[in-house]
């Protein structure tokens, strides 16, 4: 099984890092080696017919900051695509939810070549679901993104394939966790200012924290789960979105009177589509502290199912990209 | 498909239902419909070669007891079996951890003569795991028993699919509601015998609540979870079995004084299988009171990830069984 890996981030790294380290399990599991046909990050490439060598790769990353010996140059990842031979494109590059970025336009690509497609890259999904979901049916894909959402919390595949019994009737969850760590600091009496300072200091936050602060990176995964779990044909446009940076002092110290916690709550239904700050009972499974996701899964035979997870991380979201890599070669090798 | 239903209680009728409640949706799911050959109760069954009527199935249930006008006479599950043509059992009869009794025998021949099979009856699973695992493989057979384990609570396929990418290291988790609701309610002062009596009361907890208390049900979801996510070979009787029998007043009043909680928990990894009453601080995933069951399940690369829902319940465990049966039709169909 040939990859084709677009990013070359802490995301893209980690699941190179996870091939190497696991080789001998993933062969088993997706029943062939899995190498690399080629390898982009923003300014270079590595690319070799036979295969490139993860070891050079990470190592040119980590000595130079470039994967690869050749510029990109007027290059863009599609024009290296084409020059490669791969089963699977595995998009981890930067997120850009105005218009999908260069991420949209190698998804498109690769499904129309025939090619598989793995993306934790959540721009394309919250953008254009509709249309890609289209050309994967169209052109005999898969199109996975378990890493999308959550991280290392299972969700979009624990709904389709572990609940298709169960009709879901809706997902309330915190998605993101650094909003989720501000707030809990919140709640021991830190300023908002300080808990963002502080959660920046441990690599929690981005320099500039506005899309996740501001529920955008909520909003996108709300919109990914409308569209995969509820089937619904939404964009990142129709959520109606509150992020935190209005959260104050006095309104934590009032719900933590009542015994109640402030806490960013994504929601979905086949109605809603809502991220906003809620008032959530200590005790309640969404009035988790801390940087782990979570999901109150509402069903209609199954009752309330809960599941958390890690969120983000290098070693966590490549576990997902690797999950969808196995599920894909299992579906693969059936047919 | 066709399916043949073995056991016609409280999971088998449940199961019923759902196909009549969710008939279009399951069509859908999988394709074509699910029609029932023959249901079998304990002392009569209901065969037809076009389909069973389902609504006369549960009618002549509810209004006689029986599921059928023909009574079994000498009559195994396998002779009825042997008489209908049908694609997948869904075995759902009483465990047995004695011998794996008229279940474990159903499950052989139906793995024998080509047929799928579902099931929510521990006892073949506890007892016989390797040698099913072995005949579903020669005869290219599937084998699935989401609702074993955990009812609604997503765990088996949770760890085998969408987890497929990381090495599971330990589950520990919170496996029969009964227990649970009788050391929730000790929390609150109650003598077990008291907990107990309410929790018959409440039809937590049956006549004879040994199975429970005892940790016997536990253990043998322990082993399915050995066997089938850590690819062990064990049975019943390999587990370290301590219930809750011994658990005082006192006890449960100390723990709290150091803020703590004892909840029986089921351990499985590489090297342990252990049923046992525990210490677990407050606020723990493990900590949970009342009736669900919840699995804190340890990850090399992305950490610790936790699962709760319904443990037991007619709907529940049916929308298990459920959503096997999609996944079934799902493989079948890319085949």
């Amino acid at each position: 099984m040939k990859v084709f890996l677009s990013g070359f981030g802490n995301v893209g790294q980690g699941f190179m890092e996870t091939t190497v380290i696991k080789k001998d399990l993933i062969t088993k599991l997706v029943g062939e080696e899995v190498t690399f046909a080629g390898v982009v990050d923003s300014t270079t490439y590595y690319a070799d017919p036979r295969e490139v060598c993860s070891f050079c790769a990470l190592g040119n990353k980590a000595s130079t900051g470039k994967v690869g010996h050749s510029a990109r140059g007027g290059k863009s990842v599609i024009d290296i695509m084409s020059e490669c031979e791969f089963d699977v494109l595995i998009e981890t590059g930067p997120t850009n939810v105005d218009d999908g970025g260069e991420g949209l336009a190698n998804i498109r690509w690769a499904l129309e070549h025939g090619k598989d497609v793995i993306t934790v890259n959540k721009g394309p999904l919250a953008l254009d679901f509709a249309n890609l979901r289209k050309l994967a049916e169209e052109h005999g894909c898969i199109l996975r993104y378990e890493g999308s959402v959550g991280g290392a919390m299972p969700i979009i595949n624990l709904c389709n394939d572990s609940l298709a019994g169960v009709r879901i009737k809706s997902i309330q969850g915190i998605f993101n966790g650094t909003c989720n760590y501000v707030l809990s600091r919140m709640d021991s009496g830190l300023p908002l200012e300080q808990a963002l300072k502080e959660a920046q200091q441990l690599g929690y936050a981005e320099t500039d924290p506005t899309y996740d602060i501001e529920g955008y990176d909520t909003a996108s995964k709300v919109v990914i789960l409308a569209n995969s779990v509820f089937g619904r044909d939404v964009t990142f446009k129709d959520v109606s979105v509150c992020g935190i940076s209005s959260v104050t002092e006095e309104a934590v110290a009032m719900a933590a009177e009542e015994n109640m916690v402030i806490r960013l709550i994504g929601e979905v239904s086949n109605t809603k589509l809502e991220v906003s700050p809620r008032l959530i009972p200590k005790g309640h499974p969404l009035s988790l502290s801390g940087t782990l996701n979570t999901a109150l899964i509402e069903t209609d035979f199954s009752g309330p199912i809960t599941v958390t997870g890690r969120g983000a991380g290098r070693k966590e979201t490549a576990s997902a990209i690797l999950s969808d890599l196995i599920a894909i070669a299992r579906q693969r090798k059936s047919a």
